[in-house]
């Protein structure tokens, strides 16, 4: 299986992010993720590692919007420019709560416009990373479209929680929805997203529209991040409405529970008929996650996988989040080898 | 002059605040500042240092959404309740950006529904300090309309950021905006709100309303908090339409240009012929406050208040913010000189 990997994620490393109570912790999507990963793919005697190919803006620009991307693009600079007390991070402190106010001109405001939580912390390099990572989800859709019939696009950052114009949730560009609308333009595609938490972005993206059908099977937005979608009866909305699908799940749901609700998401897929399947594979549902509190063991991810891939369609797996890095490796690559 | 007074305040006082960047600041809105303006007042011949009654919910409860105001009173022991990494304050850190969700049902759900930035931190004794700080406002109303010609109000926490649903900015209950409320029971009442910051939560309360003119007085939106709302053009919407007024200032505003805009909106409410003025007092506006860029002088500030009193009307005047501590007694003195 081609795995399309840069490490221009190293370039996105900022030293922590800030969790509910203002506590300040080490960033939790670090690149010993990827170590984790690469190192348990060379190890498999399936994994092709390559370099992404670089397509240009405009495959992004088609699910962004370009003043949002714009806004990625200089907020470093411009934050630097700013002379702020500590220049570590650009995070916002003020948001813009509920409201479709004027887009401000200030980079506080427009961060605080742009950015939806404090885990989207954004670094020099975070822009380019962030460029990269799309580019593997892209390179992975070329594969596929090519004739594999499936890719691994090993993308850092995530993508997510990213929609057309918010970053959220250590998500700048969303990967899978920007390899989604490329392989749209060829034929229809389902997306499935099996993070712990809910593809936010994704479902925002896609929301209106019926040739892409996006399921996510997610921690309840009533006790877990986005809060504000992910909910069941969310389900698409005029051309879109019957395209999108959310299942809640508990907390404390393990294999057989997310089991049952992977093969519902499996039928809706089939009976959609679509030509392609892109899957965001998040390993934060691994009962030892310590983001998660859904409790899938190694041997559920596996059969996940397996089931997914039982489709037997066309398939570019994105990475997204997943964090505890010991059993990240192992765990995707269970995940994958179904795919393979 | 009456200045309604509580020591309760001191039961909030967070640890820190976050400010853009992620960056842990101690809190800037703190007892100290009490302390320096009570000594001030106590130094004056004039101001007669009494305890708030208490009016009970039901004048909050008139311009404060009730879901709201629960979540303020029941935030503490619930977050206590959820057993946080580090339970010093209570803030969200993932916030409803640009959407009109349903409410979440879960605390940091609705944490993010509810505030919109890292400075509006909740503590143990945030809720009481804030019903307490009301009732300031609400006693000051009533001593004027008593016939007493101007109370003073010392508020803590402030509240003119304060929206019908939201905390931001120091704010929890708008102190301001309750008092405007109850005063336009008994006639036409108008706001002039000369913090550093926009009133954006009194300007939200009111936007729809013809018996209370609103306006504000503050460092352009463009660059300074609240960055979303503020703007020259918003004047109020439907009944509202004309009733209310943003004066952004630049960067730098010094005496001549901040008192032609104060007989700018002396003028307007001139004009209106109100029966009553609530005046929202903050000291920001000092050419040393650590959160200002505007450039008034101790002087301009004594000059500020004497305009603004020559209305001669029944006034309330209401602590808004000020953050240089050494100066805050002396400004607001020499701010209330004016209205005895």
């Amino acid at each position: 299986m081609n795995v399309f990997y840069s490490e221009t994620h190293r370039r996105h490393n900022p030293p922590f992010e800030v969790f509910d109570g203002g506590v300040r912790v080490p960033y939790l999507e670090n690149p010993d993720r990827m170590d984790r990963i690469l190192r348990a793919l060379l190890k498999s005697n399936w994994a092709k590692i390559l370099e992404p190919l670089d397509f240009g803006l405009d495959p992004i620009l088609a699910v962004h919007d370009k003043e949002y991307i714009d806004f990625l693009a200089s907020c470093w600079v411009k934050w630097l420019a700013s002379k702020p007390q500590d220049p570590a991070v650009f995070l916002p402190a003020t948001f813009a709560l509920r409201r479709h106010p004027q887009k401000p001109k200030s980079l506080l405001g427009r961060g605080g416009y742009y950015i939806m939580d404090l885990s989207a912390c954004i670094v020099e390099g975070t822009y380019e990373a962030a460029l990269t990572s799309a580019n593997c989800a892209l390179s992975a859709a070329d594969a596929v479209r090519g004739g594999q019939l499936s890719a691994f696009a090993l993308c850092r950052p995530p993508g997510h929680h990213a929609g057309r114009d918010y970053a959220g949730g250590y998500c700048f560009i969303n990967n899978a929805a920007v390899a989604a609308h490329q392989l749209s333009t060829y034929g229809r595609v389902a997306v499935i997203d099996v993070d712990y938490h809910c593809g936010n972005g994704t479902q925002d993206i896609f929301y209106k529209r019926d040739d892409v059908l996006t399921i996510s099977i997610h921690a309840d937005p009533d006790f877990e991040y986005p809060h504000y979608s992910g909910y069941a009866q969310e389900r698409g909305k005029d051309k879109g409405l019957g395209f999108h699908r959310n299942f809640p799940l508990p907390k404390g749901a393990g294999d057989e529970a997310y089991l049952s609700v992977v093969d519902r998401a499996v039928e809706i897929i089939q009976r959609c008929k679509p030509d392609y399947l892109v899957v965001s594979a998040g390993m934060d549902i691994y009962a030892d996650d310590p983001l998660g509190t859904i409790k899938v063991s190694s041997t559920g991810i596996r059969k996940v996988g397996e089931r997914i891939a039982a489709l037997n369609l066309p398939s570019v797996i994105v990475m997204e989040g997943g964090y505890n890095n010991e059993a990240l490796g192992e765990n995707i690559v269970s995940f994958l080898e179904g795919f393979r």
